[in-house]
């Protein structure tokens, strides 16, 4: 097992101005990669501190530093390095020349401030960064190998791709090969899950369930296998009986993309068009499906009646009704998709209408109820959910509902 | 000066599967009562690996452990530190009742395992979790706190901000008060106003300055100092010199809160009601409006018209107008807006229509062009912008846009 620790080095974020989302990163690429990573930590940008980071990681094989590259006086991870390395820093000409070009290709002026940055250690090799101006370290002594990383995602995000991947691949460190399969699972519980796959093991793979507080379970199959073949051969069968068992026990999943994203794949696909009455979720239902890019041809647009008065004017919803009923109803629902489909004349017609918050309880309404209206080609159906949590859960349960229902009608 | 070390227990965080948010919040938390963070550890589930961490977080004043205190056989935080504290778990009768309790108010049937969850350390006390099995566990030695608290931040969070925060202060272990003022920028980079600022001081008080990916600058100014009375005295001209500084440079500025929710409070306030008419924005900028609770006496509603039949149809827009010019075009803006005004009554009114990805791009028309229409009463005014990036941000400030004009409208 090859080892890994990880340094995130700045002030910034342990005062909370920033969040580290480097460790993040880098658990995934090594997991694919099958090294382990065994500690993440920050610390503050000043010597002691990051030696101290350096001797907490020393029983790892590799050590990652991030941060504290740049040219100004508070960035001393250099000088940290050198300090507990036992090396001296020494300027390099050459990495000179190529921060000097850099800065000419961004048309930006260079200071004399800058040359700190063509600073490494004897016998080190400089890694190339082509989004910013701080370049890389990548250094080996006795068994242990140092990256020394620039803090911004975009810059050490392809520094990691390429040069750390490349530089492990050809040092023979990279041990088989990672699968991973994840899914996601609405309408059920962490622990149901849990309880429906407790007899379950699939040798040589994992299984963890997470929760995502958008509304749905995770269910992530890992393993780590000698080769891709080896993947290939032996996680067909282990995914199609998962799938099996979802299936069995009435389970809703889907793949590991948004519920609007695969709802666009379906009206793509079968050539479908949509539009929604919208007066709960208040015109975001329809903002999730113009995340997709290319949408237009299959959603046409919606109505966002906020208020009775527009419910009636745009889609005739009738005053009797909203008086009767009230204006979370399943008459109103109905009205509300009635009124909309000769609108937009699509193949899907769908209406919200709903109670997100307490300020318009009432007795026979509490928070989260929700009635849905459906028009599938020229059949109406009505629905009644009881959600729960915050006003920003109730809406987003409320949303995946929509694309739930109009999955379930077409793809079973 | 207080120091505190943080240590997030979870294999899953090191495989990238979750995020450990707590670090953030507790950075902020620490910084506002005085107590610096020093570091902060992700460690793997196993006690050898949570022992390390406890180690090297052996000097600071303050330990906070996340993690690892739930029913299952791979929570074992309280396992690792009974050890490296060298300390024995006992059996907790009273914490036993509290955790049924809880169990029974969510009306959940508890399981044997959860027994494990009332074991805590000889000496130390219990932190009551509200919304959660697991309690915390608070134990001293020596002169070092150890705060123990469960994973999930809806649970933590509340701990820290009411058990922590008072034991601390009790403790007398709070020094000096903490002074924290940000403001959002919109419309310049962060390197300008690194420049406009580059030459100003203030006495106490640091400034910072960090890029928002949804379309701002924050601007941090913060110090701490003796006590309230103090910050008082002090901030306050600072605050109104920083904002001269902004108003004398044409930058536009609003307090730390979302665009839409400052939009909402000028609503309210000017008793001002307001409608859209969507098309590249697609209902998200109707989506943004509604995450304000109360917000329906204000916003009516919205047309999202995504095709040009739509356009057409419900807001009037003139097929000729849409042949000339096209869906994108300072006419098609102005028409959308005049046919919107009418439905909803609206004191304001705005239309968006844009190019936000490639495929609708053309020759005259390139990927970020927008314009806007706004009627204010009875004036009519069509705006016209370009912007930059991804889909997603060009999304992003055509909506932040909207946000802007009416409250520069209102406001100045």
């Amino acid at each position: 097992m090859i080892s890994a620790g990880f340094i995130a080095i700045g002030t910034e974020i342990l005062l909370g101005n920033i969040y580290d989302t480097t460790t993040n990163f880098l658990a995934k690429k090594l997991k694919e990669i099958g090294v382990v990573l065994q500690k993440s930590v920050a610390v503050r940008d000043d010597v002691s501190s990051i030696v101290g980071a350096l001797k907490y990681c020393e029983d790892t094989d590799i050590v990652f530093l991030s941060g504290g590259l740049g040219p100004t006086d508070d960035d001393i991870t250099r000088e940290a390095c050198a300090e507990y390395l036992g090396t001296k820093l020494i300027f390099d000409e050459a990495l000179w020349s190529k921060i000097k070009l850099y800065f000419n290709r961004i048309n930006r002026k260079i200071a004399e401030s800058n040359k700190k940055q063509a600073t490494t250690f004897a016998g080190a090799e400089s890694i190339d960064n082509l989004n910013g101006t701080a370049p890389g370290i990548f250094y080996k002594k006795e068994k242990t190998l140092y990256f020394l990383l620039p803090g911004p995602p975009r810059e050490n995000i392809p520094m990691v791709n390429s040069f750390v991947v490349n530089k492990l691949s050809q040092m023979n460190m990279i041990k088989g090969s990672f699968f991973e399969k994840i899914f996601r699972l609405y309408n059920i519980g962490e622990s149901d899950i849990a309880d429906i796959f407790k007899d379950i093991k699939f040798d040589g793979f994992d299984i963890g369930y997470y929760f995502n507080k958008e509304g749905w379970v995770e269910i992530h199959i890992t393993g780590m296998f000698e080769n891709q073949e080896k993947v290939d051969l032996i996680s067909l069968p282990v995914v199609r009986k998962v799938i099996d068992i979802f299936n069995k026990n009435g389970i809703f999943w889907t793949e590991d993309k948004p519920l609007s994203s695969i709802a666009y794949s379906l009206l793509k696909n079968k050539n479908l068009t949509i539009s929604f009455a919208e007066s709960m979720t208040g015109g975001s239902l329809s903002g999730d499906m113009v995340s997709n890019p290319g949408v237009s041809e299959f959603f046409k647009g919606s109505v966002v009646a906020y208020t009775n008065e527009i419910k009636t004017k745009l889609l005739g919803v009738k005053s009797e009704t909203l008086t009767k009923f009230g204006s979370v109803s399943p008459q109103t629902a109905e009205e509300m998709v009635k009124g909309l489909k000769p609108i937009f004349n699509t193949n899907i017609a769908a209406s919200i209408t709903g109670v997100a918050a307490s300020e318009s309880e009432s007795d026979d309404k509490p928070v989260g109820l929700v009635y849905f209206g459906f028009i599938f080609e020229n059949e109406t159906i009505v629905k009644r959910e009881n959600f729960t949590g915050s006003r920003e859960r109730i809406i987003q349960r409320a949303k995946n509902y929509v694309f739930i229902e109009i999955l379930k009608r077409y793809l079973f």
